[in-house]
């Protein structure tokens, strides 16, 4: 047990902090090396086989979790609660924490968290704004994990990603990767892209519509480390050459005073049976989800369809991050 | 233990979705017929003497009920969600599912269940649109309890109804029943009338406000199958003479343009210490809750006001349900 | 086990209505004495040994606490709802009441309280109205606990104030305690002051901006009990006399129309590290939280910022409260 939560202890690109308490800070996608990357799936799969009422399923008896969420995300709160409760442990919801008594009266988020550290022995936190994880874990005397900051981080989103793959594919080396839809303002599909970067052999091809294309940044970024990478503009070219084809949704929200453009790129990429025809017989689909319409319907029963699949990885994922924060 | 669900295998008029996986779609009263009935009151009266703290109350440890609410009904959700920490279960609570980031999104119900299966063993759905729970239950793997759907079906409630009057009068045979107040959009009224009609020598009263009276395909269908109803305008002719009166709220939210019409309906029919006179001694009153005033508090002492008592068997009928989906 | 419980028994002053079920009603600080807070604060004490996946950490499996809140709370709510888990408790949790459908369609809190009782063993109550939980206590078969009703009684805030002085200062007599900030709105430093008028040799000062003073019936009373206390208007001398400095928020909500008069006040008395140089080495400074920046946060990382242990205490009290109602 304490063998493998190891690296927690040496590896200073992952934890920056410590204390004598076990501390965890999960903030971003970068905290993570290929060695910290191998523990947790390693100990994911582990969690895909607890049954309920067994005593691995109590692990975290006594222990509690405090999902402090100052934006809603159903999806994420659920996943993570009910990690803790496949555990044992035991959650402390808060919804719309945002809206509430003390942040309305002018609380800091650190007194906040060092508020909510007396109730929990770990803290999920969701916050609009970028960076409030890191300024959550500067304070925090217990570990905090990241549930998304915003236009910020969502690493556990990123985990659960490149998990699926090792999962569905069966490696995370040498890979091709279509990614597709919104790349300029999909946090999803960066980070999937940094953390990609470190294997060896990757091919990324990015398909998107104009006004929302990958950022320099990331192009650079992967240049710089060898990564190869290409922008395409037929989908259907990329389909029959990808393992992963990895769609996104095109963020209405983004597109506020421009409906237009959003109309132009929402109905550009579309995957549909005719995708599914060109498709590799071992290549995937995977989407983060929500999906509007990028995704149709009719290519769920495919059994490349892998993202409600990959939605349920985000509970092992879940479940193994608790653990090694937690033991 | 077996033996007990085996209605759920058999009867095709009970549930008409079936999988290796123990399925169950609970979504309209018109689903059970006397059979399951009484399965499941037999089941419910072994649920009022479970104890904490007992092997029995963690018959479910382990199990994970996620309530997904598209509207706010915190008597129902509490309702459930207290029936399955009596048996030992974890719940995942999701109170304005409605307004959250994914069907904001643009999301649909059938993803929103696909991704939730992920992380329970059976959701508990209420939603403001009618039909929304079989929609649910056409792509769910996990059992599916409706717990409301808009103008549509509230199943629970006609369960527990039922089982509230067999368990106060002691038989579910030649009864007399007086429905009293908005018989027109309570769902409540029609579910019990369509359940009660399976039973031998049953006879309603309808006790309605012009405005609001019980509707035409009730009384066709009672007359059909030779159920004998008569509507009343006297309240307390009808007082004196039934087993069961079972009083309903006028829905001001039903009267939104005709405030004249609802202040006319509502001060019709009222139950007080005068109506009481009239009750038979062996009589009670029902109501399905929440109450305004039309019973009068002075009544809720006498021991014929079984409507808290009505509301606490919800306790017993769910825990019930959540025993034979989940076991 | 029993013999701990009896002050609940004997004490007409503390427990004004009782039941063969072991009821309790804790509705306001006035319905302690001497003995109560004793017992309530050994037992909170041994809540600071309970640790996880213990025999005693589970000495409330199966029991059921309803937070019922009317208006969002998050620090008290979550401090509650810790309290029960570390007692191997479960949670039916409600953030806002009063928006919900049993409340807008007109049920009374009596109706509310006699539905939600049928699904938990305790209520902790949060609501707008003063007095609210005396209405619900009147109704209620099992434990109601006032978690503050608006602008009239917060009791369990009270008990963890004046536990924190015994846990810090090692005593409860003899004792000189500095009140400052908002001294006319503020529920907690009344209730402080009543209760600490029950022990021997107690001095107050009142250190408040002149729009916010102490109000006349606290002076009159602690005069009345011959408790001593004094008005000062230099911050300074205060804190260098004093065992504890209890500051306060000003709270801006209560200066809607007279916003240069919340300037004035807010601005007046700030504890910083120039305070925290005069402040004797054994006081220690107290605040309620949240706070604004009437404590700079260049005080937290002092030994004597006893404030994060103060919150911390609600745990214990609200744990100990949790244990004497519910066995």
């Amino acid at each position: 047990m304490r063998q493998q939560n190891d690296w927690k202890w040496r590896d200073t690109a992952i934890v920056s902090l410590r204390s004598p308490s076990s501390l965890m800070k999960l903030c971003q996608s970068q905290q993570f090396n290929k060695d910290a990357l191998s523990v947790i799936f390693r100990t994911a799969r582990e969690m895909e086989d607890i049954r309920p009422a067994t005593p691995e399923s109590r692990q975290l008896e006594g222990r509690i979790m405090s999902t402090l969420f100052y934006e809603p995300s159903t999806r994420t709160r659920l996943s993570f609660e009910s990690a803790m409760a496949r555990l044992g442990g035991t959650v402390l919801s808060t919804e719309s924490a945002g809206e509430f008594s003390s942040a309305a009266k002018g609380e800091t988020l650190q007194d906040t968290i060092r508020t909510v550290e007396g109730y929990a022995d770990v803290i999920v936190l969701r916050h609009f704004q970028a960076g409030s994880s890191m300024t959550a874990a500067s304070v925090a005397s217990i570990p905090i994990i990241n549930a998304g900051d915003g236009p910020g981080q969502h690493p556990t989103q990123a985990l659960l990603d490149v998990y699926t793959i090792q999962r569905e594919i069966g490696r995370l080396d040498n890979l091709r990767i279509g990614l597709v839809g919104d790349l300029a303002n999909g946090r999803t599909v960066r980070s999937l892209a940094y953390l990609l970067s470190m294997y060896e052999g990757i091919k990324f091809y990015f398909v998107a519509p104009d006004v929302v294309r990958m950022q320099e940044d990331i192009k650079e970024f992967l240049t710089g480390r060898n990564v190869e990478w290409e922008e395409v503009d037929d989908l259907a070219q990329v389909a029959g050459d990808v393992d992963v084809l990895y769609q996104t949704r095109i963020q209405k929200e983004r597109f506020q005073d421009r409906p237009q453009d959003y109309e132009a790129a929402r109905g550009k990429y579309i995957i549909d049976k005719e995708t599914m025809k060109i498709l590799r017989k071992d290549a995937v689909i995977m989407h983060p989800l929500p999906r509007v319409d990028e995704i149709k319907p009719e290519v769920d029963s495919d059994p490349r369809a892998a993202y409600f699949r990959q939605t349920k990885n985000g509970l092992y994922i879940r479940m193994a991050l608790l653990k090694l924060a937690l033991t």
